[in-house]
């Protein structure tokens, strides 16, 4: 049983702890918390180890440790770092030193690992690797949905990414009447795509929207040969992390998607699926469509899988894929 | 086992429905639906039998129908009427003719059953009834609260209640971006809460506001006599239904307190209980209080009370709250 | 002095009716209105004529009305229609009965009229004409900036409109939070843009988002040779109604335009430029920008300019644009 | 004349200096400002001399200065200072030093001057006063309508403030869906309103929302006798910076009030007037009534009519009420 620790539980932690908890191949050793809060207590509460260094804190409010972060390190064979951006890339040492594996998630910069991650699109680059990242919720939504359509071929992507401003608890974000473009033309995930697939020509754009729920991308895709809606959406169709949806279906709009999701009721209403709408356009090679990205949670499956192969348990990434499918209630 | 139907699957009946579905003294015979979209398909995933009327266009999107609204109604001991508001009251003569019992939710008038229910605070009155009515979500979260406060004994209540002007799932309502006061004061809520409260002093008033997750209500209640914070705390600390959440330990807000019930990943992440900030204020015998109400959950574990109550399952309504608290993981 | 009745005085009609009260070459007539409310009150207090069908209800409300609709018709030269969508298309054979011309909005189809309007593109095409419609908001805002890199030359143009869900005032729609893609692709903008520019290669998308305030529309445009910001810029600098505005000068978002635009103090905060962010992209032959719209105004300039094409006052587009500016503070 | 310096030109110190620039009996010797923004274009657009300590950045820009924040101190008689809350406080020895008078914003406490400005209720208390302070969009509102109650007397008040989260240009302000008591009872306007009505008896809570158009304020008034809803309504009636507006009218919320200040159109659409609901509740000697207030505007006359009063150019609050209500075309 691979020992895993989780370092950072807010938005992602949180939901990575619980998916590893839900695995017979890997234990959760713990998760590492700052702060004394309402996640801390709930994480006592569903039996997590919690470990802190902030001792007098979190004995204040009553909440056991069972250790400091360097603890868990050493109670770990797998950390994945789940603090915000920017404090992720500074952990380094720490894993280093204690000579556990670690894995970061997209807020922080490819160079941190060399090795970005996605299950569908390169399982196998990072088997036994000592450090690896996943790539961001928006990027994983892309390469989702890009990477099954290299069967047919692809020219070029042209991406327009509306972002949710905020998550639904990060309530001192805004805008809360606005929208706003990154004037920074191309965004940074077209490049970040390409560190899962370095030869994909894809240009992208992002623009800030009021909302929390998910973000909605929408896709121009030249492929290299002419095709039709039947043959794009029979090759999505063999991907469980991709869920066809239909306006004509009355799922109209990502709080749909969302309720959608929470009708599943799969711990906590989550969305691991990216939400295709089926409604897409095919004019001779060229392939337009919307998407949904669940932001919280469609890294979780990723993570998991990351584990597996990092560590080595499973050598092939389709076998990966399907035991956490199955754990997570992806697909079904 | 009880026979229980749904009749109409929205927020509330898709909720009943899985609620029904966990409990061990009844079974769900079926979910009546007018639209075959998509919570017709998650129903069909679910295994649940589907009723309707609109056979023609269910077959057209192949789902498959078990019957007709009539049949349900055969099918079934007693109806949950989750209809839309207005057209609850229209069904009651199918359902004295079909000669089954029939609950109706908040949206319908007391005067239709002229018979209100709250588990807390009139189980009984319900036992054998062939119709009763849970009150609305607001009510319920008044009762909840202000009921077990009659211990200490009340004088009077003014409530103001700030409303989500519409469910996440309800698209097609605003305001995005408005505050919105219910200028016929006092508000019908105040008459609502006396239907199970009937010698309750109150008077309440509503304003609507942008947001979808949770109803926010102050209340300020003159109690008989002075009390104490502590007091007023360790009497709502018997009550599973009502959650004490803190804003010193990060809940400061709605979107804190679903991201917390998500936590705890009971089925979609609803929050069955009334969260009650903990920084209350108590001066003599003045109380002031904070209160959050999940309108699309907190009447769920009342409408299954209410059908043991009816069916005469339960003739004590503590032991129904006990069995539907551990089915929903309520108070845990 | 032409005389201007303008019925409906909703969002588009009070800001036409103001505008066309500045003009110093035609006079309002009056305006027609349905419901005696606040709008109504205040149009009493400016002094404009009012009138409606709606006499009783006036009448208690104790508002004072100058005549019927049909008296409004026969004291007027021409009629801005600013009507609900649909309601517009209805009013035509009043229009052609009581012998006067007519303007509809961008909401009623081009088929109506046959002919479109926009100032910059082809005034003279209205000239004397009975009917003519000024083109949608987005619309407006998408000819706006095109038109003048017809300059340049323009192979193929990719439109994403990123749509408020609904006006400030209009607090019954929403959605309150979520993001909704128009899944007809394209969505009908492209082809409202080729009645006015008929030969224009153009695909567009819509996307509905929880905001008030502006639309946000990126463009990708293949130009006929390659260009450069500094020319590109330079185009659209000679067309006052574009105001270039920089996300480094801290106009980061559509707020930040409406701000802006208040700022301005010209009647009532309205932006009646479309916002071009002067952070764009060229690469080669191809264009890429952020515009925002102002759906509440950016048609009001139009509106005059095409009464005076179509009775005459103004044979060159270039003067009634001028008067219209000035009069309005546009380019200032 | 007098010459009034506008230091910090944000929300409220636009508006400031604009009104300043309305009045006969005072000039605006200039604002000071760090940024060299969009704002500070339009003030240089405007004509208003610019003053910074930032030299070099506005260099940079373009964008033109008269001096340093010292200089614009000497060349005025007062400073109305409205830079971000704390900001203020810590000016408070430049201004003593340069010998200047000095206005504050509510968002500086009390003790900093010892002496809260509202035109209504305290205009001769800072008649020839070096410094003072004119109090919150929040308690400005409270006091406007309850000042006027004094004529009947009051006992008791109960207020709820629903307050919006951010002003429309704060776009990094949340929350974008939630709704946020402040756990604090009461809330701190309570106090705030009496630093200029010593005497009254007020209990306040606070509960921010998601929106950014207006403050929504529940008031519950417990008369020294019994009143009627006329005899109320005439007592507002008497004072121009409320404005009675109805429901029946048509406002039915805060959106419906700001654009009925739109349509106004008075200086970019603000509404420097209370907006009461005139459906009011008095039962006995209970009143209860609803009022809008506008947190961008609602304190730009107050700090005019200071002006006049700390300066002595007016002895008399209601004169210079008048004038300034005149400029500004309030009560029109």
């Amino acid at each position: 049983m691979i020992k895993v620790g989780v370092n950072g539980y807010g938005v992602i932690g949180r939901r990575v702890a619980y998916a590893v908890s839900l695995q017979d191949d890997m234990e959760l050793s713990g998760i590492a918390k700052r702060e004394p809060d309402y996640k801390a207590r709930t994480a006592a509460r569903n039996g997590f180890n919690i470990y802190s260094d902030n001792r007098d804190e979190f004995k204040a409010r009553g909440i056991q440790l069972k250790g400091s972060v360097e603890e868990l390190l050493s109670d770990s064979d797998i950390i994945v770092d789940c603090t915000p951006e920017g404090v992720g890339s500074e952990n380094k040492k720490l894993y280093e030193k204690a000579g556990c594996r670690a894995i970061w998630q997209g807020g922080e910069e490819h160079e941190l690992t060399s090795l970005s991650f996605n299950a569908y699109a390169n399982y196998s680059n990072s088997l036994d690797a000592r450090f690896s990242r996943v790539v961001s919720c928006n990027t994983t939504g892309l390469v989702r949905s890009l990477f099954p359509l290299t069967e047919i071929g692809i020219e070029h992507v042209n991406g327009v990414l509306i972002r949710r401003a905020a998550d639904p608890s990060e309530t001192k974000k805004g805008p809360i009447n606005a929208l706003e473009p990154d004037t920074s033309m191309p965004s940074h995930h077209a490049e970040d795509v390409r560190t899962i697939m370095p030869d994909l020509k894809i240009d992208t754009v992002a623009i800030k929207a009021s909302t929390t729920l998910m973000h909605l991308q929408y896709l121009e895709v030249e492929l290299a040969r002419e095709s039709s809606k039947d043959e794009v959406l029979k090759v999505w169709g063999k991907y469980n992390r991709l869920a066809l949806v239909s306006s004509a279906d009355g799922i109209k709009n990502t709080a749909h998607v969302m309720d959608y999701a929470k009708d599943m009721r799969r711990g906590g209403g989550d969305m691991y699926e990216i939400a295709i709408w089926n409604e897409i356009g095919v004019k001779g090679s060229r392939l337009s469509y919307f998407q949904a990205v669940h932001q919280e949670s469609d890294v979780v499956p990723e993570n998991i899988d990351a584990i597996r192969a990092m560590c080595g348990i499973e050598k092939e990434g389709s076998a990966s894929i399907k035991k956490t499918d199955s754990s997570l209630k992806i697909g079904v």
